[in-house]
């Protein structure tokens, strides 16, 4: 690392937020996804001067920056791949105001996610996001790769409500996007095209978001099925019967016994697959609904299906659904985490071909999701030091993407591209379509500072390699 | 105008969809907002194949291009103020495709957005965003513009609901972006980059948008006040019970006065401001939410509360309100139409700084607007000829601009920028931020061929000027 470069840090930023040492570096150097890069500086920054004056640097050094919040990426986010300086924006949390009237949250970026919920929730008020990792993930790592959790079905993706941002570009100004109205057109869309682009066009330094009234109450079911192709008839008559559900969550067999492995929770250990449903709103319309949801699943031949008639049965259905993570991580050392997502009606097409693709490449997969959107998480469980085993992982990620893709569907529904899937990029979205976003980058960020390495494919790398 | 252009033009569009007449440029100069501007040439397109050689066409020959939908632009959108060629993409309108079980709509951008909704809702579901012109209006337009109308707060913008796009870029390819899922973030967002973008980026040849379940009823109340402040504490107040109305329309004195000499509706004269509530959803919890509402009108001084009981007296309230743009119609030949857009929370303070400007000005302005979501509808009524009067127009107009950015707000919540606002850009967004946005457009259109003279002011331009 350029040695004037660092000098030139600590002349603004005191020594005891700066890290070098190999111990701390080291604990930087992985998120939730897979591989290990060792970052050469650390630098925790307190507010956007900070972040300016350091980018300035940067871009004068030519020496690459990747923003961090709580790391918990599934699709290598924040790695610091090609070396240089991560930024820990976590520190950045002190910030987190309601503004009750205007139904707006300004927040800093290392603030937790579940911590926005409360806040919000405290006066009556919601932030639907709600990605799986939402108690330890910051608002500003969920932004930057605009993940949702269950909810997108019913109240859209976190990108619907960030309406307005500060932040920092790739050449060191600050910059606020957007407004605090929920309408807006003056200019493009800077907001929106932040959100979601994975670190690699800004830094954000504080967030506005849109929040609404808090429903006045929900209902869960949980409904099992012995046809995987049911559940997803399940899920299409609900929609068709005029009910917008909150969430509609799908967890196949395998997802099943594992969960029963792991922590038992009296799910039938044969059927096929579950679904969980919620409904929210208003009290009297929710028990019409959720009384019209358990008809029409055994309608469609639902083996069984529970309703929770308290806050407790309601936990214990979530809970099963929640153990899914941790069950699994159970079944070896190595977990490889997709989110190839399809339009919904092709949910059972995209069930029977990762069937096909786990007995092809005789390897642990399970899937589960947020069927009500189409977002599908087929995970591996497999072992990063059984190199032959990996290499049939390689195989088995790379048809995942083309079936989604051939399916009408997407690489990423909320995980991102990050490192994994760059490859795959131009597979979905043609040449034409990569060289409008790759211009953009280039003309934000024409020395490569913010988190490079990431989205765009490296020349010439057409399939993921995770045995390097 | 460039004849080699022209006779290449001729070499693959049939001489019926090339207009030249003088008459018929005519009728392209012009759209529903100030200024008329004369084409060199029009084109009627069939499909993106004739577009993208017309734009390479125009790239080669340097020719600017302004693609045009049915032309309800405010803000001069389709205006061809560098002559060029209008497309008028009105004659694209042959495909509208319901996908049922996906909730999605696929239309032609010349498809009128009325039909939209009457398609999505003879199979039960719903397409929210309406402007006031949506009977006339294309959604090519709409979305180029991110135009919504009432029901942005509960429902959000034309951005919330547009997932994909086939697009002509300002090079001349045919890209899709986006997919057919609400989850996706396979790279930047340049679905929503394009939405509102309004013309500058792309030309739009397909669009999906995002459909939802139809709420299963409706119940609408109408309420004067005679202090306008008191509306907007019952606006507030509804929301603060938790209550998230579909509509939240607010009309002022001048607006009522003028919609019963237009058309008696049985409005108080007298009252300083009324306002329109729809609430919808389930029967049984808006019957709930209505008389929530009346009582909270009442609570903070409503002089009058009518809940219509029928379809019948539902239609009767709102056609006071859609009588507002003809009855305004009516007060002079020359209507500025503004949307400044407001944090929810200053309505209040902005309606009174619109009340100093009348006076001090002293000009016909009515203001009226989408109150829930701040998005109010200043129009000044006026003559053009009068040039003494346009000068005092000019400045009340900077005037409104400068109030809606100071108490938080925005130049435009969903006219866009236009040829009118361009000169306050930097004004609300900085020097960098509007750098950031040009930096988008020299990087995919270096050489301004797609409606260049919008958005971006002219260098030095720091004022609307009405009366050249």
């Amino acid at each position: 690392m350029n040695q004037e470069f660092i000098q030139a840090i600590y002349n603004f930023i005191p020594e005891t937020r700066v890290l070098t040492e190999l111990e701390d570096l080291y604990s930087y150097s992985f998120d939730a996804s897979f591989g290990e890069y060792l970052p050469e500086l650390v630098i925790q920054p307190k507010d956007p001067d900070e972040i300016s004056k350091v980018v300035k640097l940067a871009n004068k050094y030519l020496v690459p920056i990747y923003p961090r919040g709580s790391a918990t990426s599934l699709s290598g986010g924040p790695l610091p791949v090609e070396g240089g300086v991560v930024l820990d924006m976590s520190r950045m949390n002190k910030k987190l105001v309601i503004d009750k009237e205007n139904l707006l949250a300004i927040a800093s970026p290392g603030v937790i996610t579940a911590d926005i919920h409360l806040a919000a929730e405290e006066v009556g008020l919601f932030y639907p996001p709600d990605p799986s990792s939402s108690h330890v993930s910051t608002i500003g790592g969920n932004l930057l790769e605009n993940s949702s959790g269950p909810k997108g079905l019913k109240y859209g993706t976190t990108k619907e409500y960030v309406i307005r941002l500060e932040i920092v570009t790739p050449k060191g100004e600050i910059v606020r996007t957007g407004g605090k109205t929920v309408k807006n057109v003056t200019g493009y869309d800077l907001t929106r095209l932040i959100v979601g682009s994975e670190g690699t066009l800004a830094i954000v330094t504080e967030v506005t978001l849109r929040l609404i009234p808090k429903p006045k109450a929900r209902k869960t079911l949980l409904a099992t099925f012995n046809q995987l192709v049911d559940s997803g008839y399940a899920i299409t008559k609900i929609l068709a019967n005029g009910i917008l559900p909150a969430a509609m969550e799908l967890m196949d067999n395998s997802c099943i016994r594992a969960v029963e492995n792991f922590q038992p929770c009296g799910l039938p250990i044969d059927a096929e697959a579950l679904i969980i449903i919620e409904v929210d709103g208003h009290p009297l319309a929710i028990d019409e609904e959720i009384r019209a949801c358990e008809e029409i699943c055994f309608s469609v031949g639902a083996t069984s299906v529970k309703v929770a008639n308290s806050d407790h049965e309601r936990d214990e259905i979530w809970r099963a659904r929640k153990m899914v993570s941790p069950a699994i991580t159970e079944l070896g050392p190595t977990k490889i985490s997709e989110d190839a997502t399809v339009p919904r009606s092709q949910i059972p097409a995209m069930m029977e071909r990762l069937k096909e693709i786990r007995e092809k490449y005789q390897l642990t997969l399970v899937v589960f999701g947020h069927a009500g959107d189409g977002n599908m998480h087929p995970n591996i469980i497999t072992d990063k030091r059984n190199i032959e085993e990996m290499k049939r992982v390689e195989d088995a990620v790379s048809e995942i993407f083309e079936v989604a893709v051939e399916l009408g569907g997407t690489l990423s529904g909320e995980h991102g591209i990050g490192t994994l899937k760059a490859p795959y990029l131009e597979m979905e979205l043609g040449e034409a379509g990569v060289d409008l976003m790759k211009s953009i980058k280039e003309a934000w960020d024409p020395n490569h500072i913010l988190n490079p390495g990431k989205i765009f494919p490296k020349p010439g790398v057409k399939k993921v390699v995770l045995t390097e």
